[in-house]
């Protein structure tokens, strides 16, 4: 283990420093800073509405905050902070679901994995990813506005105002975006799960969420070319949960399936070792959606956040029925985790059309992200593609069903364009992650040995048990046979 | 299995079908939807007050966001979308709680039926529960205002605006009310844990949410007799918890007592398997339960919601001390479980009076609702009625106890008149429950052969355990005994 | 077991009537009450801000909601009630992450210290401790503002507007502080598990949270004599986290080390029995923490908050990273909960300055922490000081470093009083604490019996277990023994 040991802090040790350095590239200020440069707010009422009902100018932030518009920026700008934490939320529904889903000798792996990802993704989404995503202007592939999080000390009153170009302050838009950023990679944990090589994994994950995540991003939500094509993705069907699942996929096939889970031509099933932990994690990520989907509006506007709300809860609902009559009819059952997974599915299915789906359109977009989730799960164990937890099916399948949703019920979008947006943005994900995850397997491997999947992870790599009190069935087993 | 596979097929499939198909009757409109009606808004400040400043006139959304009321709009609209995924939280809590206070071979069944209840209750609540609990005008005693979520395609200025009648918009009121639907049902889910047949509480719990309890829920909360009569009760003692509690003792009645609960005169105790699960649930319905009363205010007021954060508090700590105490004098033991449950029957037992009664008050309701919680558990042992999470004594016993209050301590209320509202909505409900049970009983029954309740509904019904990986003590007995 | 019950009983008795008596003192009134009394209100922006923009009077509460005014008060409001149900979360954080930490045989007992510290604390805070910490004007070392929460019945009006004198009414104020007090005793009650008599704690617990905790709080938040010396500590490395730090040290140095632990000149490593439900605590910890600083600027200021996010955020990712990368020189090991504890670091660290330090200062501040926490971990092991949590290091250690932190990387602050003030403070608790603490082993006794801790404190003090279905590690090896 002491090569690993050694890369590991290597690696971290590095991309530490390397934050370090690119704060101090540019001066950060402290939210009291107030300058007396003439700022221009235009005032826009509600994200995506044209009334702008006026302009009016500001020397300083105490001049803005004595100003009428002061408290609807209040508002908008908490709401986001708001659905900042409810994002942060999701990453322990993440660490829940994925820890419960699978076997318990990987717990301590898992969210050792989770937790790595989830902090060095925010700090490196500080470093370079948040100004890869929003580069200002740029030829709409590719851009880099700077290091760090892009505070003009120049114009500090402009980055506190609405002159910052949205209802929030840079910190409160930066906070938004940071928390999404490591989804992706929080997704792809759960497909490697059980065989990966950590530093494998904490290289790959890093690359994912600091350089490929940005750049899609990019293309739509940094104003580039899928932008201007009119493609529609409302808070990441496709450019987060479907980056997510294509990353996934790329890693899982390069990877291999776990020892023993198909044999023989049979297929095994390794169940989770704590439905309740993954229901928690499942309950958990529901929640923190309505931050994800409603955090989104980028306003606290009542009629748009609010219709979020029950498009995301209806198909939420939809989804977990759909999945529970389709398990009936495909696996014979009344699977808990795939009624958690149905849940999940139609979260991700919604999320592309939220704002602009009908509630009726809710439901159904839901109801065939419950049936497809079962679906696909069962078809990519028949491809012997092993996903211990399913993620590539829910977030990868719903996440493209989702996207293409908008155009089939939206009058208003084509569903080529949903069809380009969407497989460019996977393609380009899913190479990224094939060349870079082989060039790691080519070097230093991907794989644990044999012994290390057998004994599990906790044990072999980390040096302790999830569970250190409590007697696994297999020791029970030995013990039984023994008289 | 087979009939019950095919049964649960049939009833979940019809729901969802009836669903999309009651969508349909009406036409919904997204966010963004503005026509040129007018509408008149009455200047409302905080819920309760009778300060109507102004009358004002919109022809479209966007005139509504440009006035000075928009921002006041946004705000409690805010709280109330808020509050939502707080009451969210509390069906973590729920699943969390039962699963937790009883056995592990029964633990994928709790969470089974709790995200089973929990999103077929919010479908059903937009196809027909929301418009039967606020009919608009109606007799007093049952109406119904047509299928769906109620939105009025021609006016949507006027759903999406205070004109609506509320400080919200429609689609906030209804995801506020529909995350409260489910509660009731929930309750029940934990009263007859162990030994009910799956489709059995499955067909009950969503008739109990879709028409016992909007129905009740009108008499009070949708303008009907009760609340002419002068009858009180904030966010739900009676409503929703003593409803919960009502139906789930018929439903205990019906189905009897697990097996070896009480035995040659004894009273066995069952614990639950996992007390650190339970603590996550009492504490999430806790917080959850700032949303549930606090979003009851309907607006964010600034002194009614500190206030009732106040009260909710006070009360449960009360409760929880007050059932340490009665504990040690009952039970002589330093019983966690107990404490847990004295939390939630604080909290259920300020429910009704949350607004309206002193902090002083409010610590004396959680007290005696924390003695009433202890001495009810023991009397229903008694009485075999056999409740595995106290359901019936927190939410039933401390509902009726917090309604009665109201009329105690606050003196512009008659406890007469608290009784009366009380008595119908929990008589009508233990009827409704009786008659309904009964009748599934009486055709295809209501609980599981004595085989699936020893080896646990998990195996035997799910086909999966919630914890495989983990040796249960009880194999561990046969083997200590082998040698 | 009897005498304890004895104690106990009499303890939990006479504190809850003392709370009821001490509400009787002064008269509470309802949410609705208004009066007719004229209140001065000083339209202040956001808090430590100069701008004093008007004055204004009103005579009703409805007078101040038909104000201008009054929309900017609903939301600095709503943000602190907000920020109170996450410091709630933070509890189940505490709850949860000291459970998971310890043995499964006492995890019973950690629960139920921790329910009651905090329902007693919330209690006893409304009780006294609110009026202890902020007594008005009185000498800066302390003082005492009478009994209750301290709302004045001749001026209503006053207690729910500005008049109050900070962005919120005087309930919301209560209820985020109240939820603040309980904290520094959480802490303690980690340092002791597994050997603590529950009277013994129970007993320290409610006087360190009602007297001693208030009492030093005043000295700055109050506005006592450090907060005239310029002391400066945001929203409490201090002054909560250290303060708990301090007594948890007197307290296990008074208890000694839990048997087996040091032997032979050996350290013997007690692992915690459930990394996920540690998990599950340090997010919530992470989540609720954003209530904790980002309440701390006491409005919903958008700069202010959103900035405090930012720091908070990056903190707790680099102490998280810096931890991971210390474990591996130090422990030559992967280990999860040293992680885990790297993120409780860096947010304690970043608390004392989250809202004056720049994002790269709290990079560094969090990675310092991160990196203190593993060296203190093994430090206190070498001075078999036995804090099976790491509370103290975490809590104390880090909380002392963010502190000074302040001093170091702010210009307007000075390292000398900052020290002042973190060793005033922290000396206090420590000899409040040796002295209570000392009291109570020299008259009843600290610790349980060598055979109560061997069995474990949840089936001899409780009788019960957290987990009775499963079969622990112990039954195993002795059964494998056997033949």
């Amino acid at each position: 283990m002491t090569p690993i040991i050694r890369t590991l802090i290597l690696f971290v040790g590095l991309t530490l420093a390397a934050t370090v350095v690119g704060f101090q590239v540019y001066a950060d200020q402290p939210a009291e800073a107030t300058a007396s440069a003439e700022v221009t707010y235009e005032l826009v009422y509600g994200e995506g509405q044209d009334t702008t009902a006026g302009e009016q100018t500001y020397g300083t932030v105490e001049e803005f905050m004595a100003s009428a518009e002061y408290v609807k920026f209040m508002i908008d700008n908490l709401w986001i902070l708001i659905a900042a934490f409810l994002v942060l939320l999701m990453h322990l529904g993440f660490a829940t679901v994925e820890s419960g889903l699978t076997q318990a000798k990987n717990s301590v792996n898992v969210i050792y994995k989770n937790v790595f990802i989830l902090t060095i993704g925010i700090l490196s989404y500080a470093f370079i990813g948040f100004q890869i995503m929003y580069p200002g202007d740029f030829n709409g592939f590719a851009g880099f506005g700077g290091f760090g999080i892009g505070f003009d000390a120049s114009d500090p009153v402009g980055m506190l105002t609405p002159a910052y170009g949205e209802e929030m302050t840079i910190w409160a838009d930066f906070i938004f975006q940071a928390m999404f950023a490591a989804t992706a990679a929080t997704i792809v944990s759960g497909c490697v799960t059980g065989r990966v090589k950590l530093p494998a994994f904490m290289i790959f994950g890093t690359l994912l969420v600091a350089i490929s995540y940005p750049i899609t991003g990019s293309w739509l939500w940094g104003g580039g070319w899928l932008d201007e094509l009119g493609f529609y993705d409302f808070a990441g069907s496709t450019l987060v949960h479907g980056v997510g699942g294509a990353a996934g996929l790329a890693c899982v096939i390069l990877l291999g399936a776990r020892k023993g889970k198909y044999e023989d031509g049979k297929i095994n099933t390794i169940p989770g070792h704590s439905i309740p932990l993954a229901t928690i994690g499942v309950f958990l990520l529901w929640i923190g959606w309505f931050g994800f989907n409603g955090g989104s509006v980028l306003s606290a506007d009542p009629a748009e956040v609010s219709f979020v709300f029950v498009t995301t809860a209806l198909a939420a609902c939809a989804g977990a029925l759909a999945s529970m009559v389709t398990t009936q009819f495909v696996m014979k059952s009344l699977d808990a985790s795939m009624a958690l997974n149905g849940i999940l599915a139609g979260l991700v299915g919604v999320t592309a059309g939220a704002d602009v789906v009908t509630p009726m359109s809710a439901v159904v977009i839901g109801m065939f992200a419950g049936v497809l989730v079962v679906l696909a799960i069962v078809f990519f164990d028949r491809m012997k593609i092993d996903d211990p937890v399913g993620a590539i099916s829910v977030h990868g399948v719903c996440g493209i069903w989702g996207t293409l949703a908008v155009g089939i019920f939206v009058p208003e979008f084509s569903v080529i364009t949903q069809l380009i947006g969407t497989v460019s943005i996977l393609l380009f994900t899913f190479l990224f992650s094939l060349a870079l995850f082989g060039l790691i397997k080519a070097t230093m491997g991907v794989r644990v040995s044999d012994q290390v999947e057998t004994d599990g992870l906790d044990v072999s790599e980390h040096g302790s048990s999830a569970y250190p009190y409590f007697a696994g069935i297999d020791i029970i087993r030995s013990t039984s046979e023994k008289p």
